[in-house]
């Protein structure tokens, strides 16, 4: 299977995802990271030849618009960047790591449709190349220091507590979990997820850590409410559909040319 | 006609404002100001009768969301008082104004499109009540003060310039223009061109006044232009209909049994 590739893909995401923030502060990353909200809806039309109603694409473009709005810096912040005073670079890797989150997402939930293999089987070819990679890079990197620490395998847990492990456990739920999206349900709620986990987790920060409730912070949440009715809403329900749809509809079996006839 | 009643409307209106100002920053005053996005669409259901998809409302909604998105603060901008340390009567006074300025609109395109009357007639009879209003509130001001500056007839073009008399042409010819769209078109074109027009300014305001251009700006822009899709777009061009109302309003005049039995 092509799990390889998925793994290739993901280590070089992880890579240009470190390369981007070289150049840009941590809330330029941020805003940048919602590109990949929209490069996912293209490429899932792309390669998966799923197709999306005008509104739904209005509602990929909402999505990514209202995260970024909650993320934008209000009055009085301490550090200032503005958005765009970035090296070019910056830009670039940005939407090179947008791009290749979508590509890994959407060959992940085509591998992950395409036969009906265990979950945990397509899981672990993912995770073993995944490892494999992710081996061959340390290496890399202890070989061009010459091994001056020492190989990898014997610092590799330095400094880890309780709470590390926690993160380790809980960043192996979540691909789990996103594993279980692709395989049943699509790319599109993915994104939805992950833009309402980050949603909720400014709120819980609002009592937890006493982060300052913005309204950029209600405005985003607002935006992106919206866009998850126009995306998932049933059509019915959103516009009055044209009278003689609903006629057609409910009364299949009462054809009548009369009725045609004046609508 | 009820035009008097129009004319009181407005009056109160604009003692609304700035009683408003006295309590609120000039920047939680404007975001406030549009709230009037919302009260408007809601007297326009009541009042003028006019059904609203909910898709349409979710657009209004958006509308007003766009609109204080792109209002919003920035990083390092002067004053920064928040947006939620206004007295209670500023905000009170804020959404009376959003109220009388929906109520005062929904009953101007009323009273326009309950007859064939000219345009200009009716907006005599507005202004002349108008007029009347304005010179007793003014007459009420020095009566207050025990007409020690001399009464307002001899005080009211003081300070006029060039500038000023443009200002004045400006905004007549603003109101004539609203009234043409009362009579031919409707209160929700109204607060879509008015919000159009505020994100235009700023956008101007970039080029004339070097106004920063901000991320939330863009950001209301695009909020804005999908709002107006929304509203204003086809039903068959956002959604995809349900094959049965397409082939019908396609084909009124082929009816054919076998085609309906097969859908």
């Amino acid at each position: 299977m092509k799990w390889y590739f998925v793994a290739a893909l993901l280590t070089l995401l992880t890579s240009s995802q470190f390369a981007t923030l070289t150049y840009v502060d941590p809330s330029t990353y941020q805003i940048m990271g919602n590109l990949k909200i929209v490069t996912t809806g293209i490429l899932f039309r792309l390669f998966l030849r799923r197709k999306m109603s005008n509104l739904q694409w209005l509602a990929i473009v909402l999505l990514a618009v209202g995260a970024t709005t909650s993320q934008v810096k209000g009055c009085g912040e301490a550090s200032c960047d503005s958005l765009f005073s970035a090296p070019i670079q910056g830009y670039m890797l940005g939407i090179l790591s947008a791009c290749l989150s979508a590509l890994a997402g959407v060959y992940t939930e085509y591998l992950m449709k395409k036969n009906s293999d265990s979950l945990y089987w397509q899981n672990l070819q993912l995770y073993t190349f995944g490892a494999i990679f992710n081996m061959i890079r340390l290496l890399w990197d202890d070989f061009q220091v010459g091994f001056n620490k020492g190989p990898w395998w014997q610092r590799i847990f330095n400094g880890y507590t309780v709470t590390t492990w926690l993160v380790v456990l809980n960043l192996g739920s979540t691909g789990l979990l996103v594993s279980w999206l692709m395989k049943y349900a699509d790319n599109i709620v993915k994104v939805y997820s992950t833009s309402m986990a980050m949603l909720l987790t400014m709120i819980i920060s609002v009592y937890l850590f006493h982060f300052k409730p913005t309204v950029q912070l209600f405005l985003g949440i607002v935006i992106c409410m919206i866009s998850l009715h126009m995306y998932f809403a049933p059509v019915h329900i959103l516009v009055d559909l044209p009278k003689a749809s609903k006629e057609t509809s409910v009364s299949l079996n009462e054809i009548s040319v009369e009725r045609l006839v004046e609508s």
